[in-house]
């Protein structure tokens, strides 16, 4: 079964909005075995509209086209549909009601073009939209069926759910492919050395399909399979997905697309123990990242984002010799940030930053893409210094904040140390040097 | 001039892939004056590729592709177009040399299959990459001059800077049209609001296009114009900026596209006044958006994330007797964290936050979406009440956050405060209750 999928629109036809849409639409019907064959994108102008729901009509077995349902005289879909397939548009008194219910319910006023909204081709099958006022429809243009929804996200992500992924699923009956996809996800080494470390992949597993997909600072590797046989499919992913996390090895952090934060939250959870963290340079994302997790308030206890040396002094307790001796961008500093937060909050570990993200601060010793990482744990702590070659801020951020995270999940995993990629510090210098200072 | 665009590949066919590309150039080329009239997104499939590049060369006057000039395969990109226009591939010795001398600067082994990638059609003109080993190519198909450049948003961007826009002026030559593009951007009202403020618009001004955006949690109001006289462009939309401000007051932060934190951040520094920020149910959101901003160690001195009880009480001051007798969310708790994280930090101004971003933790007098937002200045502090009707986690942190930071914003401008379309306490409610227990 052939698709397309049409997203319409002034704002993505000129660039002002990236579609998302179609990429989330076409992932929704590759995983039920359709081949999207196409994506359109087309501006509010009825005849090219109508031209190219046309052409579709030719080509495709479904086409799933977003956009232009509003109220304004910019939405020309339901036009354009009608005028493609040669038929009238008819007042739809269930939609009709169900606009004026809403706009009910909020207390506010409905506007004659909200009523043009309840205008469908006739015939066609009115699509419930239960989070908005424009309902969506579907009908035939030449041997096509049409499935045209709004194009704000969450009105087509359900209405999709809703009902054109079960009416897919219907026109499949037992034509269906199994297909799976998996996202396998990996810090540490850049996009070219994981695609050389998984040279060969393609002679040994012909059926799968092998992504990667730079998600920075992860890099993920993507697996696609499809196949008549379901259980065969299953075998052939569990195979392709061990071998991949053979050659990447401890790199690999999770093989269900979990983010790292999740990662790392769930192993606390699981062992009913908790964490604080410091954060100089990425200022406040890590703790962001921990608490976008549902349920971090179990092991989550304090972020503190010390800028200031004082504030490193007064909420942390680095010490004053230590700030004046090695500077705030050190791994002995960044070590006792990590102690420091943790003692604070009486957490089972703390994690630190402090590093120069840019776009200035910069120094022939410690350049941009400098951090120093500190982690604390019952057991005691270290500092690790990396030098990151990015140059842009936010990039700097995240790469250092999942780099935090990332010792820690180590730490947690008991995985042995080995040299990172961008490592400045042999894992014992630190120590080192704060022992002989201590001494 | 009419423009077409085409996004190859099968990561972006199947949805594994968002398409940024398409709407990076149509936003380049409008720039220009040209207009954009479809995008096109086709996978790796050379008979497929090959069509759509014939059709496109009757409908267009020029074409911009992306992706499938690699050394793999599945890249078909040059096969395809010299397929469509009817000519051969040959090799370009200056982009074969270009391309072993890239492997050699990296000291890694160059394959036969990066040789295919300096096999281009014949005729057609050489487009250097100065990042990558893909060089692109124009063309004609047809009487449309066709410019494949790689997927790779770096490599793409820079090549168009480079080769395809000049062209494009070029081509242009005098009859190029002066456009302009304004962002503006508003929190506070949601969308549907937004428009019905600005009602008339189109009359008002018929040679300016204007879009709502709804970029979460803010509404942008983009505004978009093209004429041959940029004096009266300029004019034309001045005016338009002003009504459109003139119509939506305060809930206006900024005109030139600057998100919340720059704004605030801006004002801050101007002034040479300092920010500290006490964070729950934000979760380090706030900071991480403020340090976001390069030079924000200026003015931002402090971030604490107090999820639990004891860091309030530790880090920030609360008093046990206020969250034993309001609980960790109330206006007067937000209050005393503002005025705990200020004092702490020796900062001008604190800011807190304390809610239920959920999905879990409401109850009915509490329900998910309540946030208390407290304020501290060297005049004196308040806290107040919002709730939300936003069921998801991440939406929350961020509504909640971006209410803290135009808090702060009005009070820096000297706004009178107006009540807020979600807010739950009236303006002196909290304070009352505070005096009250003081006396």
């Amino acid at each position: 079964m052939i698709a397309e999928i049409i997203a319409t629109g002034d704002e993505i036809r000129t660039g002002a909005l990236v579609d998302s849409n179609s990429a989330y639409i076409a992932d929704q019907l590759e995983a039920l075995g359709i081949d999207v064959l196409r994506h359109d994108t087309v501006g509010d102008n009825v005849d090219l509209l109508s031209a190219v729901f046309w052409e579709v009509g030719r080509r495709a077995d479904i086409a799933v086209v977003t956009g232009g349902l509003g109220p304004t005289i910019d939405d020309l879909t339901t036009e354009a549909a009608a005028r493609a397939a040669g038929v009238r548009l008819k007042m739809d008194e269930v939609a009709l009601q169900d606009i004026i219910r809403f706009f009910e319910k909020r207390h506010r006023t409905m506007t004659d073009s909200n009523r043009k909204q309840a205008m469908l081709p006739e015939p066609s099958q009115r699509i419930d939209n239960p989070l908005g006022t424009a309902p969506g429809f579907s009908m035939h243009i030449g041997d096509c069926e049409f499935f045209c929804l709004p194009g704000v996200p969450p009105e087509m992500k359900r209405m999709l759910e809703d009902f054109v992924l079960p009416r897919c699923r219907e026109l499949l009956g037992r034509k269906a492919e199994a297909s799976c996809i998996q996202t396998i996800s990996t810090f540490g080494l850049p996009e070219s050395t994981t695609g050389e470390q998984l040279d060969g992949f393609n002679d040994r597993f012909p059926d799968i399909k092998l992504w990667l997909r730079a998600k920075f600072p992860e890099i993920q590797i993507r697996l696609y399979g499809r196949h008549a046989s379901e259980a065969a499919l299953l075998n052939e992913m569990k195979a392709a997905s061990d071998w991949v996390r053979e050659k990447i090895g401890h790199r690999v952090f999770s093989i269900d697309g979990e983010p790292m934060p999740a990662v790392v939250g769930r192993m606390l959870g699981e062992r009913g123990e908790t964490l604080a963290v410091a954060e100089s340079c990425t200022g406040g994302l890590i703790c962001d990242w921990l608490t976008n997790v549902a349920g971090s308030s179990e092991y989550f206890l304090l972020g503190a984002v010390t800028y200031a040396n004082e504030s490193k002094m007064s909420v942390l307790g680095v010490s004053k010799e230590t700030l004046d001796r090695y500077g705030a961008v050190h791994e002995i500093t960044a070590r006792e940030m990590a102690d420091g937060v943790r003692r604070r909050a009486g957490a089972t570990y703390g994690i630190s930053t402090s590093g120069i993200a840019g776009p200035d601060g910069g120094t022939p010793d410690k350049p941009v893409g400098t951090v120093c990482i500190g982690i604390s744990t019952p057991e005691g702590s270290q500092g690790r210094r990396y030098l990151f070659p990015f140059g842009k801020r936010q990039m700097n951020k995240q790469i250092f904040a999942m780099s935090a995270l990332d010792l820690l999940r180590r730490k947690l995993m008991g995985y042995p140390e080995k040299p990172h990629m961008f490592s400045q510090s042999p894992p014992a210098a630190a120590d080192a040097i704060k022992d002989k200072q201590r001494s």
